[in-house]
């Protein structure tokens, strides 16, 4: 297993859903950073399960605490190590069907790879709850970004079908922020809330799509060949759970697209090159352009829903059905947008270190 | 910037468009492996410029000559060097723009990360023509995989719009093989080639989606967290140049589906775990389900078109027009193919081996 | 800062002396190994100071909390979070001298690092107490190893000029086992008390040079050129606060020697190819070559002594006299003898790994 | 096999000693250093074959030959290739041999871990002769350093037991650039010339110790935990075929000090803060303090000696004699001296670069 992501801005996540807590070590932070627990807490609370109806009934108070790597409220140089505690805990519907392998779940792969010893209590290291550490960490990159004016948010762009409208991107990222489900547009919002009420009451579950905006990134971060911006994003993206697509700017759009319409056209505004579209979403040849950052990623609907399912039972090898209890979100796309502004947050964090724009004190 | 990927099977890519060759070191290929240039010339002509339509005029015989690693042609375990030396160079349609931003280019992110050293001929490291350089390392790669069974190919599904039909796998890479756009569809190829015989007189260009698919990926490849199959294979992928989104098994489509339409049930299917759907494209949880591994990826026009376009002049910081010469594929879908497949088998080959797959020593 | 070690075993430091904790990740540890806090404390017992003359005054449980990675005494395949508290912390004694640069000490180079963020409590992450982080791991590693029946111990041989007989391999590791200073010749063991206790007297502090020692490591492990057996310990070892070198086999007496001395000669002893003498320390070309591994280091005599030394106030930028209080080891000698064989653990395991030894799921 | 070494600054070495060719992949080279043939000749002329008695009679042009990278004699920032052809190749006396294992070569671990597929001619990647791949890329690090005012040189500081005396690095510099030798002390020197054409009528070998060291490397290199300074130091000097140890400043001579004689008092000169003594060969706490860095390293006899050895035939698995032919040197440690300097200013440049102090282009 390989649970670090990055090269001068390092994080190593660990834990599990049912287990004593979930963790990560933020390694490369600048000495000087002031970094709190508040910093970090209102990410990790977006991350948590909400009021609405998309979430699960579990309620975790998800503290965050700082182990390590700070003193008098500003960060040293070191290794900072975050942890959440696991406390509203319940393995018995998991129990209940522990040899049903779980649509959609990690339940038949972790069990080929680590055998009878996975830990199968809510999904182990597969869980979603594992993206705490994420934005645990992302919340850290994000206030080092900060310092070099770079600010990236996320919003819910589609649920179910249902696409919000393009709006400008301040408007968005404020938005979003006050919407339930994280979408900019508030009438797309509606309609979507009351899709997911639908759906829950089927017993079903719902997908969408994510966009994460990097905003004010200089020119020149990333590297052509194996180290494009592109590459190491789309990676990092990927790497969330139920993500199974990255795309940028134009995306898969692009390839329906004629070359005079999908090129972004070069001019001169207030002295500075930019292009007058972005369907490179930020990026040329692997670098960014100055232009903002757009990745989108597609989030599977919830593996688990309490429709029954044909499925295996692994220690009988029989067929069988199986309806998954315990407690899951209807609709996970709203909690994964600070997941996907974490996840650009570290990357390009590592991108402007590997780029010398981070010194290692600041002021 | 970094020309290295892989962890155990490693592949550092060097050379430029017009320089002297485009080369690369393959590391941790096991001893034992026969291993000719007739092991990768044909990976190497499909990547060549075709006689059709859609490609580039430039014409290089890409010999690939092997300058350590081998002995008596089998691999002695020590680093592969892979080189084609690069010919019928023109740096003529290059000079006359030289100073003009060419748009979709990295001339713009190029000029600003690496100033007036960088390589402007041709596209220097940034150019299409670097993917030679993968496309060996993946012939390499392909072979390793070829001895636990496991094949990768891949084929156009969409040009310009045009979409394939879906065909048995088995049927879809004998076809493509032999297709001119390498597309399996013979009745869609023959659109396709149309519409790039109409745009190319247009002056205008293409993009499209190509797939790849890994056959006989046993249970397991892959981790969570931070080395998942799919992360992966997206950062893989998206270095491929011109790739602007990369999505797996349903990708973008699953953020549209209900999770009972979703999820894929689990069978037993002559005594082995399968899946009856594949919108998993292979991959649960980061780790490979025996289930063949796709992924798509969407492929932007070339950037390079002769319709004038608006651009700035970064010398005299003006707006200019441009009308970009030299010698440009209308459509680098089917020449992206054969990369698309290369980068799957190089990104598998490294997780074979760190799931302990392949022996040190091949028999 | 970089606090990760290792390519497919790895671990992740984290903590400071004076902190709330010190604490490593260790990653990779394959599934179904019996892990519990007893298989740990031991070493870290071990590294505590003891009740010798030798020894800090500073007492710490140290009692090692497993965060995560096990599930019913077995691990999971997930990482493996271990944790010690820092209870005993006094920083009252650093306080005084805090812009007094201790000599022989990181204060000065931490300081122009990490600016005044530095953690300046007891040497903060510069810390010999960090090395608990290595213990931990190192455990962990040491049973990873058992399994293919590579043992590692490590012991004295030589404090402050007294050097300690050379006995055979299984009664060195029993002995220096049971010796208060690590050292399997007793005789020697009590002349280096006597002398630890009449430089203690003085004011003064102790190095010597501890022996690690691994054996039973098959032929293979290690690779040419940039990955070497002997390379990579090399740098685990000198990461080691207080190392100062590190030498395989003859080490820096083969300097002196000629090839006839130094060669080892080939042999066969009971159908397996052995060497008569083992002056390469078990590598060759980089590479295990079944004998016992040998490595030595240099550990330089604890830095903080309370006679009067000579060194600069960097805030006055004056010139001036410093003595250094708080808690310290005379020698650090025998407290680093468990971090030797850990760090040799570590490094052997990552090895095997590497080399495919270890399955996934152990049985 | 892992043929790559750095982070931001990576070398890939490839290559064998009687297949076609040596070569490097420089990466991470800032764009707009000149770099020509004529900046890498001096050091591989240096580490060539010389006249003296020591020396193999083995006679490589070693011409090199920038195949990537460039452009107008300035770097591009894309990824160097430098390479030397094999001329003067003669398999003959390894033939002759090749089922015996030659003691204190790789041959025997080699063949375990490679099979019969080992590249047995001339030692294949174990042959010294792959250290010209390193001094090729230490030449490029070297210039990089020289930006920032770094310079790092080696020298011999012993032979077969003969010292070299103690003299002013500047002097130790430009004398031993011009010994036979690499000694700086003249006297000495003699007396080892003697000793080798000595040993050299015996058929047997010498080794001796190299001493390497920079200059002028400011405070701030190098990280606390596993990325310490001498730890990577350690590693990429270990990797050098033949060396046997490594230590740093007092090294192992610190291990029988007390610490009131180890310490390094510090006092202000010149306004800047420096130690009066360098026992801590210019590293505290893993991380550069201003003073030089001195490193070195113990070389093994060359392995290859005429007298009549014991050892093993593998393919008979009968003991049996072996006088190892071919052409060797009897010491190699004069050719080992740009080694050494290579690999410290490879590694310095990496830290460099991680330190943030070389710009993405030089100017």
């Amino acid at each position: 297993m390989s649970s670090s992501l990055g090269k001068l801005f390092t994080i190593t996540a660990f834990g599990e859903s049912h287990g004593r807590c979930v963790g990560v070590v933020v390694d490369g932070c600048p000495a000087g950073l002031p970094l709190a627990a508040a910093d970090i807490q209102p990410q990790l609370d977006r991350r948590r399960a909400g009021a609405g109806a998309a979430s699960t009934s579990r309620r975790e108070k998800d503290k965050v605490e700082i182990l390590s790597g700070t003193l008098g409220g500003f960060t040293t140089g070191a290794p900072i190590c975050l942890l959440i505690m696991n406390e509203d805990v319940d393995d018995s519907a998991y129990e209940a069907i522990r040899s049903k392998l779980r649509p959609g779940q990690a339940d038949f792969t972790a069990r080929v790879k680590y055998g009878d010893f996975n830990d199968w209590r809510g999904g182990g290291i597969f869980s979603g709850r594992m993206t705490a550490a994420f934005v645990m960490a992302g919340a850290v990159a994000a206030k080092i970004l900060r310092t070099i004016d770079i600010s990236v948010f996320a919003h819910t762009v589609a649920i179910g079908g249902i696409d919000a409208r393009t709006l400008p991107y301040e408007e968005t990222a404020k938005k979003a922020l006050k919407d339930p489900l994280a979408c900019a547009d508030t009438v797309a919002s509606t309609k979507m809330a009351a899709l997911i009420e639908k759906v829950k009451k089927e017993g079903d579950s719902l997908g969408g799509i994510v966009e994460g905006v990097a905003l004010n990134v200089p020119v020149g971060l990333g590297e052509p060949i194996f180290e494009s911006l592109n590459g190491e994003l789309a990676k990092a993206l990927a790497d969330i759970p139920a993500v199974k697509g990255v795309e940028f700017g134009a995306g898969f759009t692009a390839a329906r697209l004629k070359g005079s319409e999908n090129n972004d056209p070069f001019t001169i505004e207030k002295g500075k090159i930019v292009t007058t579209t972005n369907n490179a979403g930020g990026i040329l040849g692997g670098i960014s352009n100055g232009m903002p950052i757009v990745a989108r990623v597609a989030v599977k609907p919830t593996a688990s829903i309490t429709l029954e399912q044909s499925t295996v039972d692994i220690e009988k090898m029989k067929d069988t059905k199986i309806k998954v209890g315990g407690r899951h979100d209807v609709c996970i796309v709203p909690r994964a947008v600070p997941v996907v502004a974490a996840m650009m947050s570290v990357t390009l964090c590592d991108f402007a270190m590997r780029a010398g724009l981070i010194p290692g004190v600041l002021k």
